[in-house]
């Protein structure tokens, strides 16, 4: 380390201005910060722990303890007066989810309730991610602190984690918003109101009431209080974890749970944007709302077509094909991949609508995964203004989405974003394909963890068990999850080399 | 009709000319000109049925006089002054190519050789796109001339019709480019030479020969010369319709067979342009074309990769392994898609690079399909950018290829054409997948379709028969044949209600 003189600071700082460096500093700070929320969040599990009588306590108490040492150091690194750029959020944001699924992997391991690190690592980015993609061959034998680490995971995960640290703490300065923007889900990042830390508690305030109503929606169905908690936590952030082996299908004899789960889920999948328009009284523009209006298309076309398949080709009744069909289609295009029925045996058509709806995913600015409605909007916008082109040359045109014209590079990322989404979803199957798992199993594999679904077709089956795949797969596989959870570009330039090149 | 006094042509070149209506004699004109052709064509298999006494000369004979009947009529439509738009040219290769099926069909069913309509279509469509798809389960008790049809159709598509008939009479006049334009795959478009009908000369030339070479090489090596002159039709279009039911795997006992194949396939999938540059002595230029290295590199790093998935996984020795592997990997990269084996039950690995390969196709103006290599430069490079924009938002680039500037349009058609093509493909599989045919099935079928390989994965297996299928299914799959094909747009501009729309 270099001496630390007032001179070195202004030579550092003023080549970090100058764009020159990128802020390593900076970036390790807010690791520090994130470290210490999840410090802040190991005590829920280890006060069910202590409630429980579970020797696990001690396992969230030494992890708890680590990130708050290590993120009280890290938080303390000086940075003089270097502003955040946008590559330094990107990558901090990218670094930040990287230790926190490092960190959150311990309590597993270090209890014993998943001995090996690479499965626990698979599980906490699972978690984080909101993907609920599961390792784990008998949920049920965990302990019950265990598990509740496992859906808050999904639910701090949800949100963003550095979206609670801003609405715990909002004066981080102006270049906060890179990190917003870096961990916000959509193609067009906006603030709600002005105020960046403000925006960050409104979204959380939606957040925990929407979760807070589906928790006393699940109790009074009959739900105990403790899945009650898990699964509101899952649900909300489109997750999927359950703390039965067979997921939603262990409530059969209680009806409303599934309708419950399944509006929940529907309402995760809807940009929180518009749920605070509606709380402000704009029902006309959240009316207005394209990407609201094709998700709403997309999920009752694809439950009506899901349904007539499962009726006409399965062998179910009407109604219970229609059920079967609303449900599963929710859970799947919301990205959270709860089951009630084992829908990697559902006819060929089924699964490819399913497989359809896991790249579509949810809204922007929701809790969901998959490629975005937004982002199929502009693509399906700009793809109709390459044919207005050809067909009447000189008509020039811009691409408006809900009356707001669309800038050009917005369109141009949207782009490479299918690009890039694509690449690492073909590399995935691949890797995965190596275990010879089948060519639909390998395939959905990747594609649930890129678009942070859960379960996979094929033989991995829908309980979305990946514990027999290699160590190679689990490790490229968790990698996919992060990179859709942060819509591949943070991580990618996290790993690009010019980033870390210092002219 | 109206009269067709000098006022009428005076109002209605007036419209044309300022772009407000499709000029729609002129695209049936263009149709005129093409079933000529087609007459010319069939008269081959007609002589050979003569030849060889089979019956099925009487079918060829009427289909020969329906299209030059028809033709004739077509091509004789006054247009007036009326100059070729784009559009038009989208418009008219898009019908033509329809209309070549649809009488490319009848020989078929006249004969008796393929009873059902569909079937023969099917059979017409992934001829004529260089597919080579099947619907026949025993190919070998065809009459010699139907088989002699069914690879030349292949051999018409290779290079395309319209070029074929730009080459034989050049006097379209100046809107004759936007024909060459629709026709020829790639994201960039250029002439080799200032003169239209001149560079389509030199590319059937090239193609010509390249036959010829393919021909005499099989002949030597120990093929009949009916056999011979109908593979290398097949390979130097990419198209791999056999006159084999066991495809290669017949000439098991002619070693060099499989290798004078791989070589000339290999070639077929290389931009002609190219070759064009190297009989003009210009080395250097070919080999800074990056779209060149692109396509060796992914031949031989598909090849190492399945290669050694066959040796360790598939009980293959080492060098068996390898010349299966590469054999295989260029056939289907070239979107040929002749078979030495059932690669149907390769190890999942292999099957999912070979899936890879299909959607990346061959090279830019070259007789393969695919996504062409090229738009993968492109997509690759943009995506850079947009990474490095993130990480020096100052920095300011052009895309450039081989050293040349890429327009910014076209930049966005290479990726409105990403979305598009995923966007058929899941269609596509989706009606496949109603028929139940299991999702890799489904999936490859419509991606093998697409891409114009031919032969699919799973239950549908390594001879790409598509007989079970459902009438709708083998209706669609030649729908995206065809905009395989022609590359999407000019199909998309003739079903766009906006191009039939009279301001």
């Amino acid at each position: 380390m270099p001496h630390l003189t007032p001179a070195y600071f202004r030579r550092y700082n003023d080549r970090i201005g100058k764009g020159f460096i990128m802020n390593i500093r900076l970036i390790f700070k807010v690791l520090g910060y994130v470290l210490l929320v999840e410090a802040g969040c190991l005590l829920l599990p280890l006060l069910i722990s202590l409630y429980l009588g579970e020797s696990s306590w001690h396992s969230f108490a030494l992890v708890a303890l680590l990130c708050a040492l290590s993120g009280l150091c890290l938080s303390r690194l000086r940075v003089g007066a270097a502003v955040m750029q946008g590559r330094d959020g990107y990558a901090a944001v990218a670094l930040a989810w990287i230790g926190l699924s490092l960190m959150g992997a311990l309590p597993y391991v270090i209890s014993g309730a998943i001995p090996r690190y690479i499965d626990a690592l698979f599980e906490t980015v699972s978690g984080f991610t909101t993907t609920g993609a599961t390792i784990l061959e008998d949920i049920e034998r965990l302990p019950g602190g265990i598990l509740f680490w496992r859906s808050e995971t999904q639910w701090m995960g949800g949100m963003g984690v550095l979206v609670m640290f801003l609405a715990l703490m909002p004066k981080l300065g102006s270049g906060a918003v890179h990190l917003m923007r870096a961990e916000s889900p959509g193609p067009i990042k906006s603030k709600l109101v002005p105020k960046l830390g403000h925006s960050a508690k409104i979204l959380y305030g939606i957040y925990i009431a929407l979760t807070a109503a589906e928790l006393l929606a699940l109790r009074i169905a009959g739900m105990s209080w403790y899945d009650a908690v898990n699964h509101a936590f899952t649900t909300m952030a489109t997750g999927g974890f359950s703390v039965k082996n067979d997921s939603i299908a262990a409530y059969a004899h209680l009806p409303a749970v599934a309708w419950i789960i399944t509006v929940f889920t529907a309402l995760a999948g809807v940009n929180f944007s518009l749920m605070f328009l509606l709380l402000r009284g704009r029902v006309r523009q959240v009316l207005r709302s394209s990407e609201l209006w094709l998700y709403m298309a997309i999920l009752a076309v694809a439950t009506a077509l899901v349904g007539v398949n499962l009726w006409l080709e399965h062998g179910a009744t009407p109604g219970g094909a229609l059920s079967d069909a609303v449900f599963q289609v929710v859970t799947v295009m919301t990205t959270t991949g709860y089951a009630t029925r084992n829908f990697a045996l559902w006819p060929t058509f089924s699964r490819l609508i399913l497989a359809a709806l896991m790249l579509i995913g949810g809204c922007a600015g929701s809790t969901a995964g998959g490629v975005k409605v937004s982002r199929v909007v502009i693509w399906m916008k700009s793809l109709r203004r390459d044919l207005v082109r050809i067909i009447h040359p000189k008509h020039v045109s811009v691409i408006t989405v809900d009356d707001q014209a669309v800038d050009e590079n917005v369109i141009s990322s949207c782009h490479g974003f299918l690009v890039a989404y694509v690449l690492v979803m073909i590399v995935g199957a691949l890797v995965v394909g190596w275990d010879n798992t089948g060519f639909e199993s390998s395939f959905s594999a990747s594609l649930t963890c890129i678009s942070n679904v859960g379960p996979a077709l094929g033989s991995l089956g829908e309980a979305g068990n990946f514990s027999t795949l290699s160590v190679l797969s689990k490790g490229v596989l968790s990698l996919e999850m992060l990179m859709g959870r942060l819509e591949l570009m943070p991580i990618l330039v996290l790993l690009a080399p010019s980033t870390w090149r210092n002219k």
